[in-house]
């Protein structure tokens, strides 16, 4: 990118009435600077199969045009016409739940030719339209993609053929599923049942990753058809979005952030979160972690609320803080879903920087800020690159897992949680950090890789991590990691598996801890916070050190946490689950033991510090207060220029952050 | 009315062995004077298709005649027989759920012309039997009707074109419910899906008022036919029923009473409430508003609780407490369902004034007293009219637009929980009111309106309340009034819409209240009892008054609660979910404004007052205890007979109402 | 059983590698003399329609021959092939949820021709491999067969059928199940609606005894077809498994263990419990006492827990304690599910008595120790027998009727809560019991029989009762009792119906309780273990003395508990819900007039005691301490042998019993 984008998404279509031009001022005013259109709205585009309206794009394209506004140009294929359901039902993604029915978005089978033929006519025919406008910098693929749980006859059939291709023959796929459990075995091809009812983890997982992979086949698919039209200087990207608790949680489900963001020029994300006090600046953090390391360069937010989404209007200040924060850890864009709120339909409620009203408001009043300060700062902050020594392993094969074998019957934590956990822990302590995942080829350039739960793995790639640990990296595994193989087979050597030597510790048993804590630790934790909960492993070292065991009175002589030196690496095993201080303790041990602790280690959230460089080369830092309480820090860093007041901080000089305020000092 | 009615609903057709002599023996000693009967026994009287036997109909009349009970005769539409399912399988409604299955009532499609045709069928036979007993003096249609969800591809098919009639063009339609959104235009009538799977609010909620509609369509046309047999003498009526919520609520989603209750000579219904320590007769008092308003007089109670309905037995006391709260609200008639307790099937534990037993027990007991005043005192007591200065405007399309678009995504307060807390304080503060809707045409009997939530309303309805207060009423808002116009569409000014003017006030931002308190304001409540939850709004005054403004950090300056002189008026505008207390601080400063606070108002529950003109002209107060506790007033009236036992009772002579029970004055 | 068994489920099928002679090895070391197995692998054995493959099974049985270990064998039937299902889709079970879908065992309509065909084929194909192989010994007929709620069309018309049978006329079915309620009568045969969609209490009830029927009839048509093949020394069982709430919890709806089992040599069970510090030994006492009153002898346990089935993973020393648990109850044979833990599929954390390592653990070590003490005291513990003098009184019916009637709309207690309820605090008070059912012919040979809400039950059944107090037996029934006949018709009569006067009581209304407790009782609670709640019926002594009364504003005056002489004998009746507390106080009383409090009763859980004669005719004293904490205990029997050390125990010896350890006492 050449700058900083300031973005919206833009619905002329939905607009009560005529406002493009009192829009565009309004947006001017702002420091708006590109507008997101047209991925949503099919039906106005293709009012009747094979009729096509482009008038709306048109006109917003020549407008934004003349304001000196970008514009990207979405596909709109998320959200299907009705007429096309209505000659062809069978359009609609078939699921466990049964047919579909028409009215939500996201609701085809993205496998169904009859879907692909009208998809492609319409990317088509709006790509003849667009493509040469210059307003366009770039194009968004489709929305949110997903499989959409896509599980009917034809889906099956394909997934049949992959097993087929994969396995060769029903006996290698039996021994390796285990299918002759419980009298599932499939002994000819043709009997294999529908995977909808499946109770055979490794094949259901089997075939929650090939429906993953139809996602990454459709989005290349739509990627080929516009690289035929956009021009060189056009990027395309897509909009990812991230497991969905009410807000961007962790890591999705349905689709392979890293294999399907492979076709795309750029990888675009939407995060969403709360505001209020509960703004922490964490899922902007996670969400732009996993984005930037799709690629290993900067991404862009291409949707991220601007008033209430539901009902998290912002406090004062908050609107700022959120958009420098997407900037701190490697956005270049930060663009708000969606400009004026929708008076009709169903996210009446997820409101844009314009209110129902349409006028100015307090929220829209402080964009105006961010406008200025993104156009005047751009050229210190657009593309500013990290260097982080710490990295995150995260596995969709491990997510699906623990979805079929969950911790427990009862509990609600999965997956992302753990991820979370570790994330969340770190992101406090003001260690930023990379995400990897079982593609990446390898580890080298980190000091200390984190795997949490990584339940489903092959052998490859833990004597990848092994390997990794022999040459002098550190790695820190959790519970459970290991476990199995690629296909959630259990190992049938003692546990942790093929890690076991490098972490020098094995054990037999597991147990849901009651009432247990840690013993012989040096953690530094208050008593209610000494919780181990939900999943305890009963360790037995081999050559690692016990750096904690539990208190209990029956398996007390268990270790808890261990810790192993592994050629000229280490490992850290974390047995259990523990509460988030005590996590903290742990993490902390396994940071100070790869020297990864700093002055910035001594602050933490809700004083939160990001670092990057930039095109200048030089050391940005960003120094968030997020909280009600005025936050005070020695400046660490040489001589440095504040770049909102462009004040001049000395080394050791006292700064005060406002609540809800930050500071970004470029080092001179 | 020429009397009060007392009954019961009887069901010959279910006795274990042969009772209707003893049964109305002891109907006759507990002075019971009606009986329902027939509405539930469709496959009794048409045991084959086109067989018809009505043997238990006509002993029923010729016994209760020569006994002097009068009977009102059902028309056993609600429970169809197995013979037409077998038969025609199609009668059963098809819903969101998917096909109907045989087994509960109300499970037919009430526009399926086969169910219609025998239903035309079996009334005009069972007319044609017992519309000349002189027994019967009325009608009643169908019972609890409403329209169970039909939503099959007939009902579809009508709904398009309902919609073409009311919108002419689909241009028209897409426009006025934003269906541009998701790409859910329809651009031809063909195209329109199913209803049953969008995410329209606006589409959604207006198939839910044409589902209202075909109630109202059904009812008619089941009156048309009775009308043909009925002598002049008879009434008709029907038995409508509340929000369930395991008892009688509050306004019906699925039927919209003041429409459906047209056609009728007399409303009915029926209402179940909690006993024993939660008999606060509010659910008494509410059903009774809504059923007087719909056609503003008296009205039947046709079924009520009589032993439990599950296991809320009364206390000694409750049923005579009950069957008079009942009258002062306006009831002619307290009915229990029913006589006896059901010895199979499914409602065994919904008991009647007999157990299973069919002996006499302490609640039949206590009935045989109610039978005896209601005899006796029915010149006193039949046919009170209300003078009531307070009104509540209730809106089925209000209700059905907050279910679309809820205060939040986890809430499960609703619509129906705002009308009651504003309803509950009103009754616990002795304010008794009339229930108005949006079909009203004219406030101006009132002195204070109140609106909780009229979030959708027409420019037209808003403008009557508005010229209302103009002329001189007083009217209060709540949160969310005005918001949108009649087909959900979010008005583009600033909020409340054209009610902004009124209420001198405006806002562009809501948010989720947490720790949020009221202050500024002059309610007497405790801090504890301080409390704004689930919604506000972040109001600014321009003409009014800020009455009460948040406590809160970032929000403090909104204000919360505000006032308006309007022309000669005033308007209250609340902009928050409150506690009950701070929202009967707010309803008082309201009435005293309105000066609608004298001395009764200085009693409170559970000491509850109702106040009446009976046919005499004379004023009859209701001084009811409902409570464990002796309660203690100063008869604020001038000299009057107390009518159970006939004392003289002198202004300012101390009373004392014994624990559930009560005192009715004749002031003379 | 001329000796103890030891075992486990064996699946050759489901190894990794080849481990037969190590599994073998390793079972003999840990004195594992049994193995079940083909119960769960048809598709294994049959791998295409008509093709056999019995390789494993023949293989393990010569193996486990030549190392002595016992084999049971089991049908294959209760999981299906997926070429079956491909082939024949309407094989599997159609239920209220719709058709089925392929996966999970246990999925088929079992009155399927077409499952039944293949059913008898792959069985006899089975018995002719192995009913000549010297290591059989027995076979498993299926496993935890039920009904999976089968109620397609076919079943449906079964059950006309059978309707038609037992009432002759529809006008008989109409009148018993009060059809006419609702205009649900059916007035031919043809009309009879699908029993899916019932609301009738009646009919629901008796298609669960008619599902319950199938089940009977389809295990014995299984036992016919073994018993063509099986030598006269082989036995045949079943695998029957109880109420599951993530545990073995109660008596189980869906199948009659009572008449299920007549075909049966021996019945065998299945039990399921929590251990660690939820390990009480209640579940395998109550399932022990039903799978043993089943045919009045001993039992075996099919499947049991070795490490954790999720993650109840034992503490050191339980294992060895549940074991002797189980034969302290009467069980022949313990035998776990299963040897090996299994790598992949659905059970993967329902761990064997090997990890997936395979390799030996804390609980395989000690495992031998039980195996090394089951062989060497087998002599002493084989066939041990039961003098009970207590009986619970057990009826699938009212489960069933309890299920259609439950206590309120909103509790979640349901019969086996007050089943247990009872049965718990019996445990807790060292009260052995057997099981009764509807069929046992006579209770004379009891000195107190317990009857938990026997809502459904006939003249007969409720007359028998009655003669058993007539003649000097004591009786305690719980509220609810007597309160429907057979065909959960309410009685007409004063509640308690036919046992009103038995009990000396009667009551006409109940309610559910809030704030009650019980007054004028001798029961020795504390004031907050003084608990009435969810039910109350309001009694009414006509002859008996009042044990305990309401404290309760307006019930005070009703009886809560009562006692009457009645013949030679006396009957306690229980009319609420009450504490845990104050039912082991209503227990002790009944237990003390009945004559059954002894030494033994000074000792209480977690100090448990059960009783046995052994085949020698000597009294075994099992001494179990089920806790943390050491339990100390004056022996209160004559000299006796310590089994497992040898020790002579004198009378009025101190025994200290270490945490989760036991004693085993032989008599002299």
């Amino acid at each position: 990118m050449e700058k900083l984008l300031y973005g919206v998404a833009y619905y002329d279509e939905y607009m009560p009435y005529e406002r493009l031009d009192t829009d565009i001022q309004m947006m001017k005013d702002a420091g708006i600077n590109m507008v997101r259109i047209a991925e949503s709205t099919w039906s106005t585009h293709e009012p009747q199969n094979g009729v096509f309206d482009f008038t709306s794009v048109n006109r917003v394209l020549d407008a934004m045009h003349e304001a000196g506004i970008h514009v990207i140009v979405g596909t709109p294929t998320y959200a299907v016409p009705t007429w096309m359901v209505k000659e062809h039902p069978d359009v609609l993604a078939e699921t466990k739940k049964g047919p579909g029915k028409y009215g939500a978005r996201q609701i085809m089978d993205i496998t169904s030719p009859v879907y692909l033929f009208y998809a492609e006519r319409i990317i088509r025919k709006l790509m003849e339209q667009v493509s040469g406008h210059p307003a366009v910098i770039g194009y968004q693929i489709d929305n949110e993609t997903k499989h959409y749980d896509t599980s009917g006859p034809n889906v099956q059939l394909q997934f049949v053929k992959y097993l087929k291709e994969k396995f060769g023959t029903t006996d290698a796929l039996n021994k390796e599923f285990g299918l002759a459990y419980w009298s599932n075995k499939v002994n000819s091809w043709e009997d294999m049942p529908s995977v909808v009812g499946t109770i055979n983890g490794s094949l259901g997982a089997e075939f929650s990753a090939f429906q993953r992979r139809l996602v990454d086949r459709f989005l290349s698919w739509q990627v080929d058809i516009v690289k035929e039209y956009r021009k060189p200087e056009h990027f395309i990207t897509q909009n990812f979005d991230f497991e969905w608790r009410g807000y961007s949680f962790g890591v999705q489900p349905n689709v392979n952030h890293f294999t399907a963001s492979e076709p795309f020029d750029v990888t675009g994300v939407d995060i969403y979160h709360p505001t209020q006090n509960d703004l922490t600046g964490i899922e902007i953090s996670f969400g732009g972690d996993v984005a930037r390391s799709t690629k290993g360069k900067n991404y862009l937010v291409l949707e991220t609320e601007a008033q209430a989404f539901s009902n998290w209007t912002p406090y004062p200040n908050q609107l700022r803080l959120q958009a420098f924060s997407h900037v701190a850890s490697g956005a270049n864009m930060v663009a708000y879903w969606h400009w004026h709120s929708i008076h009709n339909s169903f996210e009446t409620y997820w409101k844009g920087l314009l209110s129902h009203d349409l006028q100015p408001n307090p929220v829209y009043n402080e964009a105006k800020t961010i406008g200025a300060d993104f156009n005047r700062l751009s050229p210190k902050l657009v593309n500013l690159k990290k260097q982080n020594k710490v990295a995150i392993l995260v596995s969709n094969e491990s997510l699906t897992g623990l979805q079929w074998f969950p911790f427990n019957q009862k509990t609600e934590l999965n997956y992302n949680d753990i991820v979370r956990l570790i994330y969340d822990e770190l992101y406090k302590a003001n260690i930023e950090c990379d995400i990897v995942h079982p593609g990446t080829e390898s580890f080298d350039d980190y000091s200390l890789l984190i795997a949490p739960c990584l339940y489903v793995a092959s052998d490859e790639l833990l004597d990848r991590i092994n390997s990794f640990v022999e040459k002098g990296g550190h790695a820190l595994f959790t519970f459970k990691s290991g476990f199995t193989n690629e296909h959630i087979q259990v190992r049938t050597t003692m546990q942790p598996g093929r890690i076991a030597e490098t972490c020098g510790v094995n054990y037999q048993m597991f147990a849901e801890p009651k009432n247990v804590k840690l013993a012989d630790h040096s953690y530094n934790v208050e008593v209610n916070e000494n919780e181990v909960h939900t999943w305890m492993e009963l360790l037995i070292p081999t050559t690692a050190e016990t750096l904690a065991r539990y208190d209990h009175p029956a398996w007390g002589e268990y270790a808890a946490v261990t810790g192993n030196s592994y050629g000229k690496g280490y490992a850290t095993y974390v047995g259990c689950i523990v509460s988030r201080e005590l996590l903290a303790g742990i993490l902390q041990q396994a940071l100070e033991r790869a020297g990864l602790c700093g002055t910035e280690q001594h602050y933490a959230f809700p004083l939160i510090i990001k670092s990057a460089v930039n095109e200048a080369g030089k050391q940005i830092k960003f120094l968030f207060n997020y909280s009600w309480n005025t936050q005070s820090i020695q400046s660490p860093y040489e001589k440095s220029i504040e770049l909102q007041s462009g004040a001049i901080i000395e080394k050791d000089q006292e700064l005060s952050i406002e609540p809800w305020s930050f500071f970004i000092l470029e080092i001179q």
